[in-house]
């Protein structure tokens, strides 16, 4: 048997790998959370820590680089745990012959994404190879309890009982608003439409950013039960795992799902689902529903103005489904994989 | 100007593109140790932390795979620190196509050592790519501050002021005896022999070992000032990393260090210097010089057999110098580069 794009795609089928091979032999928590749990981050002694490896083609792409996705990415997967990013590690496989701008541009956008998010690396390390992967990084960070995850968790609290210490996928209960906060899709376009040779010219940037710029301010305006960032596999993964984990349904109101109308064309035209595309500077979260106007004002005051409610959790049934505008129901499957390889 | 293969191979070249591409941009630090000390591991809040990304050719070779590779490096980084291997993280890169079958090889190597080293890897990643990189692994690891540790620098502060909570490259002071751990090159020479049409047999496994498990003895009995982990750039890249950071210099002298016969043979067929070849087994250490008899005695009593007391620091000159056993004396230069790339 032999290993398949699939397998990384971060869909269903990479799901079926990890659980086979890697969380059969590995699974263990240091603390709340279990490798198995699959959350963005998992936890030791009260700090979150995660990792991520990082192979987009090109590495070079309109709105940033594999260096913004080295540090806004792995970040992303702390701030989502409601953790603030604050220590990384950096390591480089970079090809033999790859040039020295390319490589500066790159780690540019990295220290400048560190500054903005007030991170640092403290450890790194650098191969060189003769394979043809141009650059890849992984980063592994550790992120911080802080005031603004608890001023969340005591105002979730007083809604109901929340046993966790950070914000979990597993978190959402019936009736929670479900948030989007911003226009989906946007990274995979970007990076598709820039690939050599692809002949469609899209105006359009990667949303390559770090959420923890926003996630603090609604963290302090505060209810909010889970959080994810929809990269691989998009909002559609995203809102699966999140009900998966919850056992509660989600329903989502097909207009209100924040899109641009260039990516929405864009989609259009190659067939592609916008739903199962990587984005890199969203989260989908569920708040509390008597919280949600307020979260939602919140983001939109920190910028993310194209956020919206897009749905709710439901007891109704357990799948995500998504409602026309002319109220017909279908269900939104998680993807297999994601459509676009190699976009993260 | 194009990245070069010597820019990732642990000598001369590597430091030079670090300091400026690297430690230029993000030199910081959390805890005692800065980026810019490039010690073995960097710290945080009491934790020793540190990344890897592993990318041997072939990944699976005699005495081991990079599964073995990426625990058993990443935790002797942390445990030349003397901080005690705990924490993981595991970002896998393959190639599409690779077999299941060698990566559950890979896998189980992996979990054999963290279950050796009472470890655990408690978040991961898996990415899935065209490029012909094989398998690519990166661990990052969290080390703890232990008994042993405390124990040894209690012993160290007998003698002299220690102003390190961690074992430093920098803590070497004239008079400290130089010991290596065991025999050397055998890890550079196991991989080179076993590539596909290498044609020469040699009969010599791989080093990789987790060294906490003798490293945790050797600081029970105490004294050890300085520790390193001779990988890429072999013993000749740590002796120099250390003499130069502690400010002091080095005389070691050539007949006492351990080295197979048939590496010595395979070598010098080659004309390769196995002073500058990776190990992955090994520590190079300097101990206070009334207890050096007594941690080579532990060492040996912890399975490390032709662990020698090879050298000594000293204030006569500010190199590493190797003496002959006529009487000769020649400097040991820092490497360039390693003479075997892709060992690690």
């Amino acid at each position: 048997m032999r290993i398949r794009k699939e397998d990384g795609a971060g869909g269903k089928y990479m799901m079926d790998f990890l659980k086979k091979h890697v969380i059969s032999r590995f699974d263990s928590r240091a603390g709340e959370i279990a490798l198995s749990d699959l959350d963005d981050s998992s936890d030791f002694d009260g700090y979150a820590f995660t990792t991520d490896s990082y192979v987009v083609t090109p590495p070079i792409f309109p709105g940033g680089s594999i260096g913004s996705l080295a540090i806004c990415g792995t970040s992303n997967d702390l701030a989502v745990m409601g953790a603030k990013p604050a220590i990384m590690s950096m390591s480089l496989i970079i090809q033999d012959g790859f040039t020295v701008e390319n490589l500066d541009r790159i780690l540019d956008d990295m220290a400048g994404w560190l500054e903005k998010i007030n991170a640092q690396i403290i450890t790194g390390d650098t191969k060189v190879v003769e394979a043809n992967i141009g650059i890849a990084a992984n980063t592994s960070g550790i992120g911080l309890k802080n005031k603004h995850l608890e001023r969340n968790l005591e105002v979730v609290r007083e809604y109901r009982s929340y046993p966790y210490s950070w914000v979990r996928d597993r978190g959402l209960a019936e009736g929670d608003a479900i948030i989007i906060t911003g226009n989906i899709a946007e990274h995979a376009a970007a990076v598709m439409a820039s690939r050599e040779g692809f002949g469609f010219e899209l105006d359009v940037e990667s949303d390559v950013y770090a959420v923890w710029l926003f996630l603090k301010h609604a963290l302090d305006t505060g209810g909010i039960t889970a959080m994810k960032d929809p990269t691989r596999g998009g909002i559609a993964a995203a809102l699966n795992e999140m009900a998966e984990k919850s056992r509660v349904g989600i329903i989502i109101e097909e207009e209100r799902i924040p899109i641009g109308e260039n990516v929405k064309s864009f989609c259009d035209v190659l067939g592609l689902d916008p739903m199962s595309m990587a984005n890199e500077g969203k989260v989908v979260m569920g708040v509390v529903a008597d919280q949600a106007e307020d979260v939602l004002k919140t983001l939109k005051k920190a910028g993310q103005k194209d956020a919206a409610i897009v749905g709710h959790a439901t007891s109704e049934f357990e799948e995500v489904v998504v409602e026309t505008p002319i109220g017909t129901r279908k269900v939104l499957p998680p993807p297999v994989a994601d459509p676009i390889p190699r976009v993260c």
